[in-house]
C-alpha cells in the first residue's frame, strides 16, 4: 500500500486517488473503535489539537473533537467569540501563539477561502481544513465517498447527482474532487443562479432539470440552502425553489432507480428536501455522521499517528 | 440488593423507593473518591458523555462535567448558544446528530419541560434530566435527600419544609417525589399565587404561615425566587415576598427545632433568605454542592458502568 | 535548594529571590516535556485545575490549559459571560461553589485587582493570579524573567527598559517586582499621563525619552497599549504615541546596543511596535509564548504536584 507523506489536510483537489483511498481503508479500521465498549486507542496519547472555529458548528466541532479523544489526544477549542481576535489581533499572529505552544495540529473552520493553506504554508503544526468560504470542506467529501463506497461496494462507475446552491458549497467542491478522482460520473443540478460559471471544466455534467437527472442517479447528494440567499437575489423564492429542486418522495418514487439519499447537514427540511426523504429508508444522512468521526479518526492518525504509516502499522493500532 | 436496570434518569417520579435507595448508597462510596489525592476511577473510561445546556447553568454543568471526569469518560460541551440550533435545526434532529456520533450518554437541561423524556423515547444513548422547565431536576432531588440523610440518618418521619415558588420550581418537584417516596412528611408553603392548585393530592400539606411550619420543620428547603415573576404580577413586592416568606436567623431562633437549611443555590441573599442564614451553622447549601458530584458519579456509574450492577460489583470498583 | 511552601501564587511582590528562581528552575525541566513526541507526564493525574476567566483571553487562557493539561490533571472552563454571575451570584458565593466540589485549583482572571487575593484568604483550593485588574500578572512576569534569563544567561546586572502604559499594567508591576528581586536595573519609559507618581520609591529609574533609554538597554520589554486610553485623555493621539514611544528597527538601529525585543502579545503592530520589530531577528515574542506554558507547567507542579517539592523529587517526574 502506498504511504501518506502530507504535512496537512487543506482540500481535496490536492490529494490523488491513491490517497484518497489510503484514508477510506484507514476509516474503515476505525470505524470500528466507535462501536466498542471502550471506544478510546491511545495512538495520539500526549499530542496537542486545537480545534479553531471561526464559524459556528455544532456537528463538525464535535465530530474532531471526537475523533481526537477517542486517539487519547488532548483537545482545545478557541471559537472566534472568546477569542482575544476581539483586541484586533491578527489571524496569523494568533495562529503563530497557539503554534509557539508546541501544538501538533489545528483544525481550522473559517468563513474565507484560503486561510488554511496560508496557515500551512505559514506554520508547523498540521493543518486540518474543516470548511474555509465557499471553497473546500475536505473531510465532508471524504466521508460522503466513504458511505456511498460502503453502500455500494465502490464508487467507480456511480452516477452522483449534488442538487443545490453549487455556487456556495464548499461541500460540493470537495465532493466533485474526491468523485472524480475515484471514477464516479458527476451531474450538478441547481438554479442557473447557483451554477458557477465553466464549472462543466471540471469533469463534470450540469442539469437544470431535476426530474430529468434523477432517473440516472445512483446517489442524490442534496445541498443545504442558505435562506439568505433569497434575500440576495439568486432565489426568486423559497417556495419556488422547493417545487424545482426540492426533493420529496413523489420525485423518488417517479425515479427509474433506487437512489441513495445524502445531505451534510444540518438540514431544511420542507426546502431542499421533505422530513419524510430525510427519515425514510433511502437516506444515509445519520451514516453519513457516523461516518464522519471515522473519517476524522483516520485523517488525524495519518497526519500525526505515526512517522512510518505503512499498512502494516495500521493493523498494529487495533491490537493494543 | 435490588439491581439497577434503568436505562435513562428521566425523572424521580417514575423511580422506585429501593432504585432511589440504590443510587444514595452508590453516592456514599463515590463521595470518598473526590476527597482522594487522585481523583479518578477508571470505571467510564473510553465512554463518551454529552453535556447540552440550553439554559445557562454553572453549577449543575459543573458538576456533572466533574462527575464524568472523575469516572475518567470523556466529556463534550455543547451550549445552545454556539450550537446550530441558530441554523434553524430542530431538537430532535440535533440530538440524533449526536447519538451518531456513537456517544454513551447526554445530560440535558432545557426550558421546556418534557425535552429529556422525548430524546429518552427516541434516542438510543442514556438520557439525564437536569432539569427540563418547571417539570423536574432528579440530581438536585437525589443530592438533597442524599444531605438529608447524611445529616439525621434516615428520612423517614421528617418534617421537610420546601419554601418559596413551587408553582414553577422543578427542585421543588423532584423533592416532593424523592420525599414521599422515602417517609418524609413534606409541607410546602409560599405565597398562593405560587402555589399550584391541587398540589395535595400528591400527598403533601400546603401552608401560607412560615413562622407556624418552622415549629414543626427538621428540614427547610427555601426555593431561589426568580425575581421576575414581580413583574409577571405573582408577586406584590419583593420586599412583601421577604417579609412573609424569606428566611433569617430572627425567625429561626423563634423556632421549637434546630432546622437544617438546604437551598439548591444560587442564592438571592436578603430576598428569599439572610446572608447570615446561608453561611451559619444550620446550613448545609455548601454540602449539597459536594454531594452533588457524588451523586451524579452514582447515576452516570448506575447508567453507564455496568451491565451486572450488584453490591459486589460497586465495591470492587474502589479497590482499583 | 529550598523548598518550596507557598499555596498560592497572588503576585510577586510576595515572592522571594530563592522563590523565583525554583520555578524559574523547574520551568527549565518542564519546557523539554513540551518538545517530546509524547507530550504528557502522570504529575497532576487526578487533580482538578478550574480555569475561572471574567475577561476574554486565548492565549493566557489556553497556555494554562495545556500546562495543566500536559501535567495530565483534568481541566474545566468556566467563562463570565456563560456563568451563573448573569444571575447576580456574587463572585465569593460562586467560588465557595466551586471549592465545594472539591477542586485542586483554580486559575483566575478579574478586571478588579485584588480579586485572587480574596479567594486565597477565603477557600481551600490553590488559587493563581492569571491576571487582576492593573495590579499583577505574575505567571507573565516569571516567562519574561526565565526568557531574559534563557538568552543572557543571567537576570543581575542586566538593563530591562519596560515602555508604554506603565500605568494600567499589570504585565509591568509583575515584571518591575521579579526583575528587582533578581538584581535587574529597571527603567520605566512613557508618556508622563501614563506613568504612575512615586514609582521610583520601588527601585526603578523614569524616563520620557525612548532614544536616550535604548543606548543602555539590554532587554525592551514593550507594553500592549489599550486604545481606549486616547478616548480616556490619557493621550493625545496614537499618531503622537507611535512617534514618542513606538519601537521601530530605525530607532533599534540607532541605539548602541543590540537590545532584546519583548512584549507580552497580543500586539499593536503600528502602535506600540512595527510590524518589522515584532516580526526581526531581536524579537523573542514567540519565545515568550513557548515559555508561558513552561513556567505554568512549573508553577502548578510546584503548588499541587507533591507534598515535599525537593530538587531530587522534580528530577524524578522526568524519568516516568
Amino acid at each position: 500500500m502506498k504511504e501518506w507523506n502530507k504535512h496537512d489536510l487543506i482540500d481535496l483537489q490536492g490529494l490523488s486517488k491513491e490517497e484518497i483511498e489510503l484514508i477510506l481503508t484507514t476509516a474503515k479500521s476505525f470505524k470500528e473503535v466507535s462501536t466498542r465498549d471502550v471506544k478510546k486507542v491511545p495512538v495520539l496519547r500526549g499530542k496537542t489539537v486545537v480545534l479553531l472555529f471561526f464559524e459556528p458548528s455544532t456537528r463538525t466541532r464535535m465530530s474532531f473533537e471526537l475523533a481526537a479523544k477517542r486517539l487519547s489526544a488532548d483537545t482545545l477549542n478557541i471559537s472566534a467569540v472568546s477569542s482575544s481576535m476581539s483586541k484586533g489581533e491578527s489571524l496569523l499572529d494568533m495562529a503563530k501563539n497557539i503554534e509557539a505552544m508546541n501544538v501538533d495540529m489545528i483544525v481550522i473552520r473559517h468563513g474565507s477561502s484560503g486561510v488554511p493553506k496560508i496557515l500551512a504554508e505559514a506554520l508547523g503544526p498540521s493543518i486540518i481544513n474543516a470548511g474555509d468560504g465557499c471553497r473546500e470542506h475536505p473531510t465532508q467529501g471524504l466521508l460522503d465517498v466513504f458511505t456511498i463506497k460502503e453502500r455500494y461496494g465502490k464508487i467507480a462507475g456511480l452516477n452522483v447527482t449534488i442538487v443545490g446552491d453549487i455556487l456556495h458549497s464548499r461541500v460540493a467542491r470537495s465532493n466533485i474532487w474526491a468523485l472524480i478522482k475515484l471514477g464516479a460520473k458527476v451531474t450538478l443540478c441547481g438554479p442557473a443562479t447557483l451554477m458557477p460559471k465553466g464549472i462543466e471544466t471540471l469533469g463534470v455534467k450540469v442539469s437544470y432539470d431535476l426530474k430529468a437527472v434523477l432517473n440516472h442517479s445512483d446517489v442524490l447528494m442534496i445541498l443545504r440552502l442558505q435562506k439568505e440567499r433569497q434575500q440576495e437575489k439568486f432565489l426568486p423564492s423559497l417556495r419556488e425553489y422547493a417545487r424545482l429542486f426540492g426533493v420529496n418522495q413523489e420525485k423518488l418514487n417517479a425515479a427509474s432507480k433506487n437512489i441513495l439519499i445524502m445531505h451534510p447537514g444540518p438540514t431544511n427540511r420542507g426546502v431542499e428536501l421533505s422530513a419524510e426523504v430525510a427519515d425514510g429508508t433511502q437516506s444515509v444522512i445519520l451514516e453519513q455522521v457516523t461516518n464522519g468521526v471515522a473519517v476524522r479518526m483516520a485523517v488525524l492518525y495519518l497526519l500525526l499517528g505515526t512517522k512510518d504509516k505503512g499498512s502494516e502499522e495500521i493493523k498494529n493500532v487495533f491490537t493494543h
